[in-house]
């Protein structure tokens, strides 16, 4: 059977025998991984996961069931890189992690850099941790110990522990020869630092600049002294927006006493933008961070439960102005109908200016200097969207319930809500940043709740007043 | 009073004279630069342009008002670089560029790499680029014209056409002389390829490889060439999930000939990480993706009124359900009073539901091989938290009006809404996927007009059949 499994896989797991033109995973080729493993074809696994990319070797183990994810990891033994486990989600990860003998962990560890070794220990808890960290020899143990003392979402935590450093009265020659000469470079670099007798950061010299320079080039010359360096406590949103914006591949990373202790390399930062832009994305949807795909139901519902019970909180509050207007209700039934729409187009329209107010923010294009425009001008937008929607609304609502004044008065109502619904879209999240709190979580809740209240109270008030009703 | 402009920010223009703690832009020094370009201080101006990098020099533009931004870029004439141009708003971009005389923009355009000219140039309408490409040099002008001849978004766009191809017969000594001696090598680079002689990629060679290795070893022992490439044509999000996934920092592009077009950088890929990042986010709340905050109010309400007049016609939609049962909310208007509980809480539901489909849909983590599963779980989630909710309003409801069964009615009401928005939340995406529709785009109006539909009908259908209204 499983001469017939490699058939379809080989020759040497071409990419196109694993993914289709969509760029998804086969099912064939999933189906005959996981006859290798019910077969115990260790010889075929090994050479397989020793050919796939460890992105790829972590897309192969998400597709697997639970208990294949082991069996493969458990066949393939010092074959099994486990880097790939740093490209699953972290449920799925911490399974694994909890599944396998503390060694063979600790036998794995042992092959990454310290950001990889790092990023995989973090998901056990600490009683985990010491279990694995306890079979390392002790100067593997204590470097992962020091780089997991830093907070969580430091640079500290995301650096990598090698990093070629070199004397400032060095020439380029002799940096070459050093490259040449010495086995235990990292597994890849792009600069080199140059640093003082006692490992002060004193500069960064990029690879490019090296090969272009004549061996007899003293590295004073090519040095950029200037570079922006990242403190191990600077946290990782930070370091993200500083390789954004300067376009770095690498940054040094010194402590308090400008000592360099680490690197930090573009494809932990393109992890870190890719996880800060989906934290504010759920958090605009109104779903907590760490939510995963792979999480079980129960997980879900509880992380999901909270920010519903706020919704829920804030809807009765919205209904009890409705609760208010209760007779005006019941003398004019259209009102009742009509009310939703008043609160869910300045809902929308709130909506509309928060994402970009939140945005702004966390881009840092909206600040102090240019707060005061950027409201002025929602507010205008506000205004002018509300006069036309206040038009089509009100034609409609006439032509619906015929009922004289009903245009205006709904009309007017539009134009209050989708004022507020401005202020209010602008105003909160920046509210919230000046407070600290991040407004992607927040801003949601407070701003609905400001258009559904506005909404009603404006639309009854108005039709109470203009109908003469009480 | 230059002379006092100078002191605030020299020595050097330090860093901390031009940003405070937060990292904004301290707003004594823009005052400084706007002084000193109302008084014409051109050296003083060009001596700061030359000390900032780009990326700063892009965040003093935009901070600038409208006319001075011209002004300083005039006043500085050869010592403005107009990559800074590329770090601003497309806007204010646009609107520099067409102040500017074109031969100005085109001295300016030269310094440039391609790709930068490229993303600088194409914010203007083709008259206008013709305007400014005539005055280019035809080996120039010709070369941009091919790259803005690319469609849009794709990798032939966003690449560099300035790169180091060698012969795959070289050693490395051979190479690092070619670098050596060689003046006009791309600016930065990370890698070199190896071609035939008609040019066809054959693979890359790290320059960290390069530099560990020995002068006599062959470039064949180095080279890689299964590196992924990327093909002229491909679309820059696929580009940069490859970048992504396969901790990229640089990729070859290629023709369809596999011929060496160029190189793209992890730099631009960032740069479009972050715009993806942005759609999605915007998309979901309802803004296009090419508003910008320095937009002008009537562009902005423009481009956000179309979204606003779906939803309006939605919510009319939604409403007509309220319609249907305008005497049966007469009789008992605490069901008006309640029903836009039981539709928000549904919409909110179904809003996370949708957050995390359209965010696993973007990064491909939501795909055929897992959709069921997924389905089942958003179902399951649903009604987990719809049994709590039903529980948590039906008791609220009847605490509030007193009237026997409505908590029933609610709590009802409640589960058949939290399963329909979960189910709508998760499969209007995914519909919408198949069709190559944009999901973070269409699915926030379907979603809610589903839960704002199912919620009015649930809620006052139980209602009518459970207290015999008619």
């Amino acid at each position: 059977m499983t001469e017939n499994v490699a058939a379809v896989v080989r020759p040497e797991f071409d990419y196109d025998a694993m993914r289709d033109d969509h760029g998804d995973l086969r099912a064939e080729f999933v189906d005959a991984v996981s006859k290798a493993i019910a077969a115990e074809d260790a010889v075929w696994l090994r050479g397989l996961v020793s050919e796939l990319h460890e992105a790829d070797l972590g897309d192969l183990i998400e597709a697997l069931d639970s208990d294949e994810r082991v069996r493969l990891v458990e066949l393939t033994g010092a074959d099994f890189d486990f880097s790939a486990l740093n490209e699953v989600d972290e449920t799925v990860r911490e399974e694994i992690l909890e599944e396998l003998e503390p060694a063979a962990v600790a036998e794995g560890v042992r092959e990454l850099d310290a950001d990889d070794a790092v990023e995989l220990l973090q998901v056990l808890d600490e009683e985990d941790q010491e279990e694995i960290l306890d079979k390392l020899p002790p100067s593997e143990r204590d470097a992962l110990e020091r780089s997991l003392d830093y907070p969580e979402n430091s640079a500290g935590r995301r650096m990598q522990t090698d990093f070629i450093a070199v004397p400032r009265d060095w020439t380029v020659g002799e940096a070459i020869d050093f490259m040449r000469e010495t086995a235990e470079l990292p597994e890849r670099f792009y600069e080199i630092y140059v640093v003082d007798g006692v490992n002060h950061w004193q500069g960064a010299v990029s690879l490019d600049r090296l090969l272009r320079s004549h061996r007899n080039v003293p590295l004073t010359d090519l040095v950029d002294e200037d570079r922006r360096k990242v403190s191990v406590d600077d946290d990782q949103e930070e370091v993200a927006r500083l390789f954004g914006k300067y376009n770095l591949v690498a940054a040094p990373v010194v402590d308090s006493q400008n000592r360099l202790v680490g690197v930090i390399t573009i494809d932990d930062v393109v992890d870190v933008i890719e996880e800060e832009a989906d934290e504010d994305l759920k958090a605009l949807g109104g779903v907590t961070s760490d939510e995963e795909l792979s999480d079980r139901v129960w997980t879900i519902a509880r992380g999901r439960f909270n920010w519903l019970l706020v919704n829920l909180a804030t809807a009765f509050l919205a209904s009890s102005v409705l609760g208010l207007f209760e007779d005006q209700l019941q003398q004019m039934v259209a009102l009742a109908v009509l009310a939703p729409i008043v609160a869910s187009q300045g809902g929308n329209a709130a909506t509309q200016t928060m994402t970009v107010a939140v945005r702004a923010l966390a881009t840092r294009e909206l600040g102090a200097w240019n707060a005061v425009r950027v409201v002025m001008r929602e507010a205008l937008v506000g205004l002018v969207n509300g006069v036309a929607f206040a038009l089509i609304t009100g034609i409609a609502a006439y032509a619906w319930f015929k009922v004289p004044g009903l245009g205006v008065v709904i009309g007017l109502a539009m134009i209050c809500n989708l004022i507020a619904g401005a202020l209010g879209g602008i105003l909160i999240p920046m509210a919230l940043e000046r407070m600290r709190a991040d407004p992607a979580v927040a801003s949601g809740t407070f701003v609905t709740t400001v258009t559904d209240v506005v909404g009603f109270f404006a639309f009854l008030g108005i039709a109470t007043a203009w109908f003469g009703l009480k």
